[in-house]
C-alpha cells in the first residue's frame, strides 16, 4: 500500500490457466493496486473469444503460463492509480485489448486505430512496466493477457485500455462491445464503409462474422452472403443467420466441386463489393479475394491466420482494381467508437442481444470453452456473481 | 469497301513481329477500313513500354504471332466506321490499351476503371468481332495487340480505346499520356491519393516508377524514395531521379545485409505512407508491403508479375492497418482522366518532357528495344515520319 492509496485485493475467484490447453482452475489470487496510469476494475461479466482459445493452446511464446485469460468484459472501476483523471471509482467501463493513448499521430488521425506510442503486442505484463499485478496463493506472479485479463473478479488495466460506457446498457451487452461485436460491426461500418445496396460476403459465421453481418445490415447492404465451413455450425444454421440479416447462406460442403467463389460470383453477378475473412485461414482469405468483384472489390482480413501462413493471392487479379485491407478491432478506435456503437444499441439500430446464446458462472468457465469448441455458442456470458445479472 | 466508306490502306511501313523474341521486321501491310464502332488512326509517333517487351518474348498464348505490337502512341483520326459520333477525321487522339464504354456500371462509377461491359483481356483481334484489320503482303492476317497496335503507320482501334487530346500538346508528349505517364501519375494522384507532406517509396524507376514520383511530387509528397535494383540504371542514377522529385535514392546493392524495407522504415520513421511496386516481381511486392507503415500504409501494385508468382505477404502484419491495392493504368479512366492530365501538362504542373531520353524512326525500332533492355532509356519516341516531329 503506497501513499495511502488502494490496497491489494484478495480475489475469491479467478480462472487461472496453469498450462497450455489445460482446463482453467478457479483459484484465490491477489490483485495489486493500480500503479500510475492504471485502473483497477471489478469485472461484472466477461465472455470467451477465439483469441483466448488460440493463446490458451499456444505452447511457445507469446504463449506463457500461468496466465489469466479473458479480454472481452464489462466492469466497474474500483480504484485508480496516480495521474488518472479520465476515470473514477464507480465508472462503468469496458476494457479493450487495443489501446489508445489519444496523443500520438495515429491516435489523432481518423485513418488509424493502431496507437504508435504504445504499439500493440501480446505482452505477458502491464503496458508500461511489463510487470504483473496478479499473484497466486503462494505469492508467485500470474501473467496478464492482451492488457485485460478479465477471467478474474478484479483486474488492473492501463488507462489506454479502458473505455467509459453508458450505464444504460446491460452488462452482458456492454461486454460484447469490448471486442467481438465492435470488431465485426466496425469492420463493416468504419473499415469497409459498406454502402446501401451493396453486396457483402462473410467467411466464417462466428460472433465476429455475424457482427459483420449486423454491421452490413445497419449500413443497408442488400445482399449479405454467409459462408461457414464448420458442419457443427448447422445447429445455428440458416434461420439463426437470418436474424443477423444474412440473405444467402452457403455451406461449401453442399456445393460439391463448385468453388465457393464461383457461387458468390453468380449470386452477385460478378463478385461481392466487400468480402470479409473472419476465421484466420490463408485459403479462405484467397477464397474471399476471388469472390470480390473486379473494379472496386475489397477483401477485409479480420481473422488471425492460425498457422502463421502468408496471405497469398493472384498478383495479376489484384491489378483488376481489387484491394485487400487488414485490421485489428475492425478499424475501431476504442475511446471514440465504442461510445458511438453504444449509442447505436440504445437507438435500437444495433441489436446486441442476439449474440448471446449461453451464460455460465465463472466456476463453470470451462463449459464456455466446450461450447465454443463445439460451435454451439456465439457468445456465452460468464458472470462473476450470478446475482449481478 | 463498304457503302462508299473508307478503303483499305496500303501502309508503306509497319514493324511486324514474326516470332517470339525476334527483331521486328519492317514490312508493307494492308490496313482495312474501320468497321462499326471503330476508328482508323494515322500514327504520328509511338513508344516502347515494358508490356510490349513482355508479350514480344511470350512463346505461348496470349503470345501469338505474327503480331503488330505497340500500345503507347499519338495519332490523328483518318476515318471512322459506322455509329461513330465521338470522332471525326483529323481529330488528334491517343489510343489506350484499357477501354472505356462509358455506359456500364463500372464506367459510370468513380471507383472503377475496369469496364465491365467489354472486359479487359489480351486479345489477338478487335474488341467486338475478334478479327484482324491487318494483313501482310501475302494477304495473311497479322494479329493485334492490346487493342492498339501502334507500331504501324495506320491502325484500327475500337472507339472505346481512343481518347481525343488537346492539339496544343506536342505529339511525343501526348504519346506518353497513352500509357506510361498516365499509369504512374494516375497511381499517385487517383489511386493512392497521395497527400501533401506524405512519404512515398517507389520500387523500380522505369518510366512508370518515375511517373509515380512525378505524380507524388505534384501531390506535394515530402519524401519520395526511389529504389532501383538494376545496376544498369546507374547511368540515369541519382541526379536524373532528382529531376522527378526523388528525394532519397536507394540502390539495394549498396545496403549490404540490410533489407531495403529497414532502410525505408528508418528514413520515414516507421514506414512510408504509400509504397508502389512498378516492376512486376513478387519479392518486391513484399518488400513494398514491409516498407509501408502500420496504421494506414498502402501498397500499390502496378507491375505485372513477370513469372506469374502470387502476391504473398504476412497475414499477421496486414492486420496492423495495412492495405494492398492493384490497378491497371493507375486507376485512370481514359476518357475522363487523360484530358485532365493533359491540362496538368499545359498548366505546367506535370512535366512530361523529362521522360523522353531518346528518339528513333520506325525503321530503327529495334534500337528502342535495345535501349530499354539495357536500362539506358526511359522513353524512346519512335517517329513514323521524321518530318512529323
Amino acid at each position: 500500500m503506497e501513499n495511502g492509496g488502494p490496497a491489494p485485493i484478495r480475489c475469491k475467484a479467478a480462472a487461472v490457466c496453469r498450462a497450455a490447453g489445460e482446463p482453467l482452475v478457479i483459484e484465490e489470487i491477489v490483485v495489486d493496486p493500480p500503479k500510475a496510469h492504471e485502473v483497477r476494475v471489478r469485472i461484472i461479466c466477461t465472455s470467451l473469444c477465439h483469441s483466448d482459445v488460440t493463446f490458451w493452446r499456444m505452447k511457445d511464446f507469446p504463449g506463457i503460463f500461468p496466465r489469466i485469460f479473458g479480454h472481452e468484459a464489462f466492469g466497474v472501476v474500483e480504484s485508480v492509480g496516480e495521474h488518472v483523471d479520465e476515470f473514477a471509482a464507480g465508472d462503468p467501463v469496458v476494457p479493450t485489448f487495443l489501446g489508445q493513448c489519444s496523443d500520438c499521430v495515429d491516435c489523432k488521425s481518423a485513418r488509424s486505430n493502431m496507437c504508435s506510442k504504445y504499439r500493440f503486442a501480446v505482452r505477458p505484463g502491464m503496458l508500461r512496466d511489463g510487470t504483473s499485478r496478479f499473484s497466486d496463493a503462494s505469492g508467485n506472479p500470474l501473467h496478464h493477457f492482451l492488457g485485460v485479463s478479465s477471467f478474474s473478479e478484479y483486474t488492473v488495466v492501463d488507462v489506454n485500455h479502458v473505455v467509459k460506457i453508458n450505464p444504460a446498457i446491460p452488462p452482458s451487452l456492454a461486454c460484447l462491445l469490448s471486442c467481438g461485436a465492435s470488431t465485426g460491426v466496425g469492420a463493416a461500418w468504419k473499415l469497409a464503409k459498406v454502402e446501401p445496396g451493396s453486396s457483402v460476403a462473410i467467411f466464417g459465421l462466428g460472433a465476429v462474422g455475424l457482427a459483420v453481418a449486423e454491421g452490413a445490415r445497419i449500413c443497408g447492404a442488400s445482399k449479405i452472403i454467409g459462408v461457414d465451413l464448420n458442419p457443427e455450425k448447422h445447429e445455428l444454421g440458416r434461420p439463426f443467420c437470418k436474424k443477423f440479416g444474412v440473405t444467402h447462406f452457403i455451406n461449401p460442403k453442399e456445393l460439391g466441386e463448385k468453388p465457393v467463389s464461383q457461387e458468390i460470383l453468380e449470386i452477385t453477378d460478378g463478385g461481392a463489393d466487400y468480402c470479409f475473412e473472419c476465421i484466420g485461414l490463408a485459403a479462405l482469405m484467397n477464397d474471399a479475394f476471388l469472390s470480390s468483384r473486379e473494379g472496386w472489390g475489397k477483401t477485409i482480413i479480420l481473422g488471425v491466420e492460425m498457422h502463421g501462413a502468408p496471405l497469398s493471392i493472384s498478383s495479376h487479379q489484384i491489378l483488376h482494381g481489387k484491394s485487400v485491407i487488414g485490421s485489428l478491432f475492425g478499424g475501431v478506435k476504442p475511446k471514440e467508437d465504442i461510445p458511438i456503437l453504444a449509442d447505436k444499441y440504445l437507438n435500437k439500430e444495433l441489436e446486441l442481444e442476439k449474440f448471446i446464446t449461453h451464460e455460465v458462472e465463472l466456476t463453470d468457465i470451462n463449459k464456455a470453452f466446450d461450447l465454443l469448441h463445439q460451435g454451439k455458442s456465439l457468445r456465452c456470458t460468464i458472470w462473476m456473481d450470478k446475482d449481478a445479472k
